[in-house]
């Protein structure tokens, strides 16, 4: 488990660098990720290399001990190459195309940017195929980052007649698939389909979500383009991407077979800003909301089921977000093992020194411009003693998470409060309050090794959904199905059954009718002598052979069953057809984890969790208000002790449920 | 009186529509609308057509004893046709074009799709001509829906400049019309007048309302051709079209003598989140807005005092608005039978079936996407057989309704609290709070039959009008005449006069000044003896001849005149200088009421309305609370009883003003 | 001490000239301003002028015994012009034109539209260059209203490059100055910029800030145009221009060479809606907030450090603010005095009579459309004789303002609170509340005759800044120093050292760390051992050889310096690190003007404002409330009396330290 750091050598003078990188070796770090965003400076004209800085840098970061990741720069293409072929741009749908002079405005499927592409990665890997000091690649940098994964260029418009016939073979079979035969969408060939542009009324949602699917592939496809270029130079380098936080339009999962491992970008108190509803606590704006910080470590991880990297850590105060105020005293040494607690093998600062120019001189490094340390740079030097080699995570709950559900149910939210991580999180966040490991994986997963599955919304649900997940059942797997799940079939029609359609045997009950409630109504469910909340959206559940464990109190719905529960094989199957609130989630959740025997504790108040990974818990407290733990009398602590600080930590070596909170 | 349903048979496999067609007369339907958007399923190539289907299902119907309704498809066009004429697409007022791919993106001054519009309808009517089964025609669908009255591509510039020469003559007279003078804006001649582009500051007025008025004829010229086509085809049927609710840029009335009858659609519980300001209340969110959705019942009735019919009655849950709660109990036979009440002939629900496919699948049918029935299915089940034959409506007071004036105001509000749709509510709602009967009529229409007219706001006023309303009042008519009246001439320039312009003579009155005023200031105005609120708006009338009736109590208008009042001939007329809130509105209207000796009920609670048609009474409860009726101790009901349930109705054969509530 | 009024005979019949010139001398009107508009009046089609009808109106108006003042009608070029060169238009970043058809689409950098600027200002000067009524001109009118600063056209991407290889030289030098390798953003050369499109992510600020600077250099050399075409036909005429209130993207300082004294627009009771964050009051919204009007008095005073004139002023009722209450009675007389005070040589009213025509019929004036009196008409009649002579300000405070230090903070806020006129509100406001008048100045003005300055946020701060304000503060000078002065160098990039930068040793501290903060965190500073509310932004400071005299109270800040104090030469340096609140701005600037020995009172409540010119004491009354007034036993008033009623003034000759509220 190891820290490292984000360096650009580049903007600054070079008689500097020896010192940057001292003062890195000295705090601990043993990874320089470099040459992000570089191309101009490696190849300032056309077919004029310079690598001598690069050279120096990476022979300098070697010789301090520590190894250096490169990244292929083609999020940044000189302004000479636009100029050369303006072709390469991408455009928004109607037509305006998306301009040189920030980043990522290239198209996917441009042929032009794919051979330059091929061009550069080919003369930076040749250039360090036989450096010892670099162990790996970073393909690109944050693919579809400012709302880029989709483009509607004319390449894109060819590309996408090209997916659709190797897709559906013939017009007759995609007309079909879709449903054109509404509002006479039907296609006469498929040179007469373009790319989804600006209409007085909606899309149709199957047009939508295959073009989201195409847009999609697009990168997986320029994403492969990197990887076979970078283990073509040299087989042993790792190639692996950054990904971004609570990402909805990109698939992770698709990606995964290209890389030896995934990496994201982690900027906790700049999430809870823009991209979660809800307003941010004072708390969650100096330490972010752990829960959306580890949801995200945990789909990233469970992409290949594998350790994962933090290749970008917030360091400190960052440009992006509305607010900056300042972390919470020691929140970048928290932030750093509670990513090694989910899981991560490596955390990367980023970056080394705030930046004097350009877009992002609002964004702390681990030291200031002038060179002095900022707060990021103690706590890194205080983390990196505090890391210790660790077995991957072993979590017992899969939480099935569909992209491909999201694009859909989002194009039709069917209520502005609809919003898919959201809703997602009701389940994630009451099973990690119990302090449970949660892989967030694709729901083609194997679920062999899991003893409990929860399904927030499999929206999109085929055949072979139905027979995987009645498997696991049936081999005595425990399942949680949420609200929405099997609405509609993979090509986004409705099925011609009611919902969940294909799963309708599985959970013994179909949806009768559904409500979307804005929040002037009471909503409220008995479940278990008790009433809880629920939000949103409402599913009247019609069970045929499952047993009615929870009821609508009022409302058009009172009395319509909204949890029903049956049994298949040695597996229970339990079917919500609400949005739950925290305490309707939690004790569902309790439900499925003593179904399935789970080891969990009692639940962690907001803002502290707990976590185990190879014989030892950790407590993250990302709040300001300190905590006394309760551990068996004889667990050894390795990091910090029985009391947790504000935005402090805690490791003990000691199994999960003998963890808790005193007097809590 | 009749049910009825829209049924789009090409959505479903033809082995299905021999079952749908019995379920619908087992319900009692006797109208069955089709073909609406079926453009690609009836020409699937150019040139290539295909009735048969089409052919079965109009046969269907007929066997079971059921008349239909057929639509010329021209709402969307086929693919193949718009890739053939890509000019056939309207463009934004920035020169974008709007896409194929939903519907209503064609110009309604494109030669080339008048062109196809004329070979679909003659091909399509051709076909049906002499079918015993078809009764009769809907043109189109929905013109303007999404925003599409209002186009600005090149043809349109083509044929506004002609509209320009063909109603001015010379463009000196326009100039003068327009008032150009200011900001140099003559023009030279008729060539260099352009739709209304992207500007840095706002548009002359002038220009924008003759922009809008020529948008508007270009639907007359529109509907007139396929009015024209249908009835050249088979005289005996009927042509009519479905109109929107609240809807603001179409002048209805101007089509009116293009069509049998006016028909128009609608969605009540969807109406009061999306196009009329105010948070609907949870009632509302169940069962809809009955003043909302009776003034579009007379707005359509007014526009030929004529029986109407609503084209598409929402059938339960539907996709387009925010948020989609299950209608209410019974809301379905409710809405039927309000429609009857307010005049309709007969009432259609949309859609038949749940569709599997394309943009409308979360909008519910009569029966759910597997053929089952829904909660509309029941609800009109009960309905039909409580139909019975009536009168047509017979309304006591006319409210003069005037879309240029809606234009012309909504163009310049002064006030982002301006909304005429709301202002004109203001004195509906108070009528019909008291049960009247209320004809929204153009203000041209002869009054001859009303003992009272109410004129919210005509804007736009010339000696025209003065002369028509002075002749009212003459002949013993009792006229009440709102803020904003005469601010206008038919130009859209100020007059030489204050406001209101040549109406000054008749309300023996003139605006001294206005102001608007955001809701913080204190609002009333004192009025027989009591303060009444009032918003938004203050005109400081200043009498010649009327006496003054009301004053502002506060602010910089203190003391002076809000409500005058006068005479001319055997009637009055009172001048309202602001926009009056619900107590106002009720004491106003109550005086007018008993000046011109218009029966009438104590004021009804929101969302109970009373409505008298041919001697029966209607009480509809849009709430859910029961209500419980004093009625004459002989008076029969024909459907219900003396308690209304919760989105119940009854009526009773009795004159309204002896209908009330009991303990209210 | 004048009134004048802008006139537009051009909108009335001939016949009624004589009237209202006679009814303008009648109320002591000594100026009238015309033309303004009045291209395609004067040159209805290309080479045929016709000046008849101004030639009249001059002559009208000079036979009353007053001065006409003529304006280039370049604001809105006929239409026939722009048929002929559309390339005369300004266009939007994504390239979309600015049409015609309002006003103020042109080009400050078309070739073609300075050809025909200079063709109509030469016929239009040389008509009237021997009229002896003609005493001066206004150029254009409101340069960049409606956000047309910044054009984005083919013209303008030229002279861009021009404009940057006139500044820098060469490219590498520009690479340099702007930091060009951040995300590869090296030009290869001069031809290659372009002006900032649509980018998927933020722009470069270094790019942004020179594009800005050279727009707004197009708007100087365009004036320039104006001004020396003007003075070529006779030098002995004055040329102004008039500016607009809290304008942002135009540095009026540097017109002020052009210029002869400058002019400004002044709406009080709009600006409030609409170019301040914060809701108005209704006092506001009746009379305008009295320092936002009396700060942009003191900007176009301090810009030539001279009389200005208020070249059109608010005369009731207007058209573009959201909401128009009525004015309060007298604010059209309060108004002119409160300007008078702050140094204006003549207010003249907009506009003479409310247009029937065109874009701004709603906006009133002094006379109504009828040509009736209306309420300014009253207060303008009521002024015109209480005006006299007076010598002109002497402020003994300079408030330094940099709009280039606006352009580059609202580009990268790094909040959504960060507004600069507000943050210099807050030093201004708490300045004027003390009575104090205040030059609100550039930062490069010599500042011998000041006791004090402000600098508010001097952003970006180079050398040269720095020795300038050292040596004010060495001579005895006391400055006061801001949020986040010194944060950039003038090419917008940090500077190597931390804030604030080369002032540092001035301010005997930099910035260690800075954060912002949303209003749910409580943000407090002790100073003279209270506690002082503070907002938005913390700047922590470390001193050096300063003394803290400010302290954080809490959150991550608590116990950092906030506000230091040092010394040098005579002169003493106070620096803020946050955005003060009233409280705190209040005690700052009380310190400060005991440090300084300036006089001033004790605070006059919100509303009220006094201020002292030339030996008399104004006291403006902005509220609804009367004020009674404590002044020295033989002070004589000269306007009103001790007791100031609503939206009233009165004017006392006395200094401003004998002058106060009683009872307050």
């Amino acid at each position: 488990m190891s820290l490292g750091v984000c360096y650009f050598p580049e903007h600054w003078p070079s008689e500097r660098w020896a010192t940057d990188v001292e003062q890195m070796a000295e705090a601990g770090l043993e990874y320089v990720r470099m040459a992000e965003f570089s191309w101009a400076r490696v190849e300032p004209e056309r077919g004029e290399f310079d690598f001598a800085w690069l050279d120096e840098a990476v022979e300098l970061v070697g010789d301090h001990g520590m190894d250096a990741v490169l990244c292929t720069p083609t999020a940044t293409p000189p302004k000479w190459l636009v100029d050369e072929h303006p072709d390469i741009r991408q455009a928004d749908a109607d037509g305006t195309p998306r301009e040189w002079g920030s980043r990522r405005f290239t198209c996917f499927n441009s042929p032009t940017y794919r051979e330059e592409t091929e061009r550069i990665v080919r003369e930076m890997t040749a250039r360090y195929a036989d450096d010892p000091h670099v162990v790996g690649w970073q393909a690109d940098n944050e693919y579809g980052c400012h709302r880029t994964v989709r483009c509607y260029c004319e390449d894109c418009a060819a590309a996408f007649r090209e997916w659709l016939e190797s897709t559906y073979g013939d017009v007759e079979t995609l007309n079909e698939a879709w449903g054109n035969t509404f509002w006479s969408q039907q296609y006469p060939d498929f040179e007469s389909v373009d790319p989804p542009g600006p209409t007085p009324a909606e899309h149709h949602p199957s047009r939508l979500l295959d073009y989201y699917r195409f847009a999609n592939d697009s990168v997986v496809e320029y994403n492969r383009l990197h990887a076979d270029l970078i283990r073509e130079a040299n087989d042993d380098w790792f190639v692996t991407h950054n990904f971004m936080g609570d990402f909805p339009t990109l698939d992770a999962y698709s990606l995964a077979d290209d890389l030896d491992f995934l990496g994201w970008d982690s900027y906790p108190t700049g999430f809870v800003q823009d991209r979660r509803p809800g307003a941010p606590t004072t708390d969650e704006l100096r330490a972010g909301d752990p829960d959306e910080i580890g949801m995200n470590h945990d789909v990233y991880r469970g992409a290949k089921r594998a350790p994962f990297w933090v290749l970008e850590q917030q360091p400190g105060d960052v440009n992006w977000p509305p607010h900056v105020p300042q972390p919470g005293e020691g929140a970048m040494r928290l932030w750093a093992h509670h990513a090694v607690a989910h899981g991560a093998d490596a955390v990367l600062y980023f970056r080394w020194r705030r930046c004097r120019e350009g877009q992002e001189q609002y964004h702390a490094g681990l030291r200031k411009q002038d060179g002095s340390p900022d707060r990021g740079y103690h706590d890194a030097a205080a983390t990196a003693p505090e890391l210790f080699d660790l077995a991957p995570v072993d979590a017992p709950v899969a939480l099935l998470h569909d992209y491909e559900s999201l694009w859909a149910t989002e194009t039709q939210p069917h209520s502005p409060d609809w919003h898919y991580w959201s809703h997602l999180r009701a389940y994630y966040d009451a099973l990690r309050a119990r302090g449970v490991q949660v892989d967030v994986v694709p729901p083609s997963t194997g679920l062999d090794g899991y003893a409990a599955a929860v399904a927030p919304t499999l929206y999109l649900a085929g055949e072979g959904l139905a027979d995987h997940l009645t498997a696991f059942v049936e081999n005595g797997g425990h399942l949680l199905l949420g609200a929405r799940t099997g609405e509609k079939d993979p090509y986004n029609q409705l099925h011609e059954t009611l919902a969940p359609g294909p799963l309708a045997d599985l959970a013994g009950a179909r949806v009768a009718r559904h409500e979307s409630l804005p929040e002037q109504f009471d909503t409220a469910v008995d479940y278990r002598g008790g009433a809880y909340e629920f939000r949103t959206w409402a599913g009247w559940l019609d069970p045929t052979t499952a047993e009615t464990r929870g009821r609508y109190r009022s409302g058009e719905a009172a009395d319509e069953p909204a949890v029903v529960h049956d049994g298949a094989g040695d597996g229970t199957v339990t079917t919500v057809g609400c949005w739950p609130g925290a305490g309707l989630a939690d004790a569902l959740v309790e439900d499925l984890l003593a179904a399935a025997g789970v080891a969990h504790t009692a639940p962690f108040p907001d803002g502290v969790r707990a976590a185990e990974r190879d014989g030892y818990t950790w407590v993250t407290n990302f709040t300001s208000e300190p905590r006394s733990l309760a551990v068996p009398a004889d667990a050894a602590f390795v990091v910090g002790d029985d009391t947790v600080g504000a935005y402090d930590v805690a490791v003990v070596e000691s199994p999960l449920d003998a963890v808790g909170l005193e007097q809590y």
